[in-house]
């Protein structure tokens, strides 16, 4: 497999959907990863703005560090205050709270640098307007540059090609089929789906996985994400003879932002993992430790965590290489 | 008319009065547009501090843009919470919310970088103090550095040369006079006079332009910006063979920073063009679009509003580079 | 003296005891001071990330500047927002408003970078929980890379270091004793004791220097950073024959926090150092002035504010070679 090959296909980098190959976009990612030291001024004079609506210490950090790795300049901008409302709507009479349509930050955004990194979340008020994904959707029509998502309101895709790493690291052979298993973790507040989505839907695309979601009556994910997923209600079965475990909160999707009543124990022990086969854990963080998954667990010596923000790096290099058309 | 010739006296780019010929300038701004490529390590180990005493988009993209351009480095203060109150009055006994005297911060940052551009806008509650200058002039006074405005309570000139590349750029022929006519437009709260009588105070500089500006009653700018300027109380009149049309809202100047009453339609739409001579459609953005300008004439093939945003940065590297003494 | 020699123990620069000479590295701080241009990518490739949990503008220009000039690349992240706060407490049940443990921030930030530089405050509240310096410390314990203190609850070693610098450069001979006094100066609110702690701790290490405090009554330093120097309860007989006269506020250590009432005027004007030895005037800076020291002090000819701000650019530099065992 040459590594002069591009696999994102429309030049934008938003789900796994316009991936042409998942498993050979991981496996560049992972030779990029060998070899750090190559790629230092690839990217010279070219310039990546990243556009947060929403707050980031991992993404901010490693998408600046990996564009710095290929000689690129960054640029940040906290779009988080009131004077940073976007319009979003054609033809809006913009009389109200917000003081630039989006088209306008797109195109001009746009003119000043080679790539834009767009952070959006989801409110989780109205499920249509967050699978609308406007904002991104937005500066994808509007803006000529190509467009990174660092986490959209359904979506986390640098994060699910770093896990996707971890995965292939550290399975034992590829040929072998394994057993992953994305479980359901409590938290103490309404949490997005994108981690978990955006997860389910490359892990799905990677060969020689069987993939598992085990989740409480009334959390289960947006199906389309979870079509070849075997659904589970306890972690028990979901487990048994798991590779890995994937751990991570997210709030229910039919009563759309809501915390359905849990019943049962989803905060396991080492001991609830003795049916695994030496699982690795895994979570995205930030992690609420002792509330979503235990310290014995996360710092287990089979964690991944470290590895999978580690990969962010790796994984958005691979990902600006290919927008950009370099080698 | 040699490039390497320096047109701004003073070492300060603060208003139009210190530039030696505004023409010449804006052609060399032109020039390097051409020619982006040849100025990229030009200014190699210069520091551009830039401080923000209110918000910004275009204005921090494109200076930062312009400087990484020539190879400077860049650092960006927001100086917009409390913290970040400065004293501007000499021999206060500073026992109040202002923690720094001005002289102590235009001194230090000075010591940091190499040329220092600032943006603090107009209050719109003291004509006199909003006139004054406070922040930019003590910034002059107690830096040993250069200062660039990036906008400030009464001026916004790195718009306004960005603003004469464009009128220059696509005028028929600089022999020809054309008619450019600035027009008031509504808005929703009272905003600074800066944008307006900048571009009055440059573009009454340049050559073979007939200059009109047309507003309600009311809303007159201050006669030391427009003495060579015809004014208009009807944009029917003001628009008659107009060869480029500059669209943007001010406040009161009389009645300082009011809104008076305002008779009649001031969104105008594309059939009200028709007496024009085609003309370009001009607005410096962020624009609140169907409220200040309709649509149809922001995304009209004559509007140059894109056009203006992206010299944003050819202008502002025209005058780093006339700063700096490079070339 | 050999310049390639490091001077910081133990990896990380947080305070005066980890220094094996502290006269060494003033002098080699200043030597580099002299030959500037010469480190100019001495650290390329490398990078600073500086995280703020409070404001900072000196310190943030000035560390900046100190890695640009060694072609390091630097990311400044402000961590002052609720949604960065860091749980400190080993074990916890994280179900309280902290959404990350700092175990996970340390170790994840460490990956992206070379160095890490932190400012975290005195609250103030809680002598023991100030002094725990938990922030710092866990970055020390969790994070693989160098930490450098930007300023913590109860030192501020790279101010110190550039102090140190000043009076190095200001003084007589290295040979002749000198007289050094540390003056507290009124101020509007309870200010932190670190300035006046760390430039204590390091005075007391510099050769023939004579170390003196003036404070009121009630305001008395921790003595465990004050063993070698001569308590004064007037400025008039500390300053008797002074050679340099630093000014600072600091808050009661004994009612930690508290401001007691002070009698007496501690606003002393040029007279009040008459029978000085011409004494140099040293601030940190920010001041107020005219409530902490009289714009006569501070702008007379013997002030050394404005060299100490500029000596924070080669201290950091001495501090940053150190670290990353370059020269």
């Amino acid at each position: 497999m040459p590594l002069n090959k591009y696999y994102i296909l429309m030049n934008n980098f938003l789900s796994v959907s316009t991936i042409e190959s998942v498993d050979a976009l991981v496996q560049k990612a992972i030779a990029i990863k060998q070899k750090e030291e190559q790629y230092r001024s690839i990217a010279a004079g070219k310039t990546l703005a990243m556009l947060f609506m929403n707050p980031s210490t991992r993404t901010r950090m490693s998408t600046w560090r990996a564009a710095k790795n290929l000689g690129m300049e960054v640029i940040s901008l906290n779009m988080t205050s009131d004077t940073w409302k976007l319009e979003l709507e054609e033809g809006a009479i913009m009389n109200a709270d917000k003081p630039e349509h989006i088209k306008d930050a797109a195109n001009v955004i746009g003119q000043y640098c080679d790539i834009i990194g767009i952070r959006s979340f989801a409110q989780l008020k109205n499920k249509l307007e967050d699978e609308a994904e406007s904002v991104l959707n937005a500066f994808v029509n509007y803006s000529t540059k190509p467009i990174i998502s660092l986490e959209s309101a359904c979506r986390h895709p640098l994060q699910s090609l770093a896990d996707m790493m971890c995965i292939s690291e550290h399975r034992p052979k590829q040929s072998k089929a394994i057993k992953v298993v994305l479980s359901w973790a409590p938290h103490i507040k309404p949490i997005p789906h994108a981690v978990a989505n955006s997860f389910s839907e490359w892990v799905q695309q990677m060969p020689n996985i069987e993939y598992h979601i085990c989740q409480p009556k009334g959390y289960e994910l947006d199906p389309r994400f979870t079509q070849h997923a075997q659904l589970h209600y306890h972690q028990a079965s979901a487990f048994e003879d798991a590779d890995f475990i994937y751990f991570k909160n997210w709030s229910s999707y039919e009563q759309y932002g809501s915390m359905p009543l849990v019943t049962g124990n989803w905060l396991p022990n080492l001991e609830a993992l003795a049916t695994t086969n030496h699982a690795k854990i895994m979570h995205c963080m930030p992690v609420r430790r002792n509330v979503e998954v235990r310290d014995t667990l996360l710092d287990a010596p089979n964690s991944l965590i470290l590895q999978q923000a580690a990969n962010r790096v790796y994984a958005t290099m691979a990902v600006l290489i290919d927008l950009l058309n370099l080698q």
